[in-house]
């Protein structure tokens, strides 16, 4: 089985704080993620510096998207996303405008399962729509309510469709090897990074966690 | 019955875009809109700028939060936003997360009800968590399979909950009495004054069928 990709979540609201942990980590994950709020709140010139910055590295905004697909993501794929997402809860159509924006540029779209209420039927949706990347996601807020993704994990990755699986929500260095044996492919670690007071060797800690496992 | 405020979506990508059609329909509405597409695109600059140029106008940043409520909510209204909004299919946890924000501020939380499967319920809700408005939407998506947001307008303000309804979805100038005289608080207007070639003149045309219905 191929090692899964890592992904370095970047939470903060600042521009260069945002760059500064990125630069951190960036030679020991794969993908870079722009968070939701950060996304919010630099717009499309975050998505610029951060190509600039790391042209080698695969970028992922986190979109969340939730109407007007194609025009939203559009903009953010041009500006050099190699992945952006949709929500779950979005209507079909709206699934479908992320995923036409994605492949009119050779990128990815990715639907965020958070919320969903029936998981698989809608991953199965997604999958039929030519989505790339299943996400299974425990929002920031249901985990401060003790939820964790790994159920969900199994399913879906039990589903055997033909996408990726994503898996967020509290990773950290306890659990990331739990992960890897669950069969995702893209595995999504924030806090546990950026929140450490070495980020850099956080990150390093995670590369050897996950290519031991 | 108090007359209902006008509500300005500003749906263009483009920063100066955004502020030239703000400042044509300015005189004639109430609620100026900084879109989802375009908050994302353009990030907490536009609303600072929007903000300094319109003391005078209640802001609106159409922030759609899907999960970390308060984090993210909190530097808009800091910027100068007055409303945000939360979706209704997020976690009950995210929505009491922007309420909380914006009661920090002394300001309004709305809740949009695009694509929630029991608008009833979740507008009970909504109002029990201390939301302010409450947003009766059919996406651009949605429209342009035809749907409109009439139905959902009546049962929502047929609840008679003690919050404002709001509601947004293709209204034009042959549809705005109809929305008037279904009791809605707020009537949110894009397409058919941005879209317009003369977009003051559109403007004044809805706020002149607003008074007269």
């Amino acid at each position: 089985m191929a090692k899964p990709l890592i992904q370095l979540a970047l939470d903060s609201l600042d521009f260069g704080t945002t760059l500064r942990l990125a630069s951190l980590a960036a030679p020991s994950v794969d993908i870079l993620e722009i968070g939701t709020p950060c996304i919010k709140h630099n717009g499309v010139p975050l998505v610029k510096a951060m190509r600039a910055l790391f042209p080698d590295k695969k970028l992922f905004v986190d979109l969340k998207t939730m109407d007007a697909g194609e025009y939203e993501a559009t903009p953010f794929y041009d500006a050099g996303a190699d992945i952006c997402t949709v929500l779950g809860v979005a209507d079909l159509s709206t699934i479908k405008g992320v995923v036409t924006a994605a492949n009119n540029h050779g990128k990815q779209a990715q639907v965020d399962l958070i919320n969903v209420p029936n998981k698989a039927e809608r991953a199965r949706e997604a999958a039929e729509l030519g989505a790339h990347i299943i996400g299974i996601h425990t929002g920031i807020d249901q985990q401060l309510a003790g939820q964790t993704p790994f159920a969900d994990l199994n399913e879906i990755v039990g589903l055997g469709l033909n996408v990726q699986v994503s898996v967020a929500g509290g990773i950290k260095p306890e659990t990331v090897q739990q992960v890897v044996q669950s069969g995702a492919n893209i595995i999504v670690v924030g806090g546990a990074i950026t929140g450490s007071d070495d980020p850099a060797a956080a990150a390093r800690k995670i590369r050897e966690l996950v290519d031991a496992a």
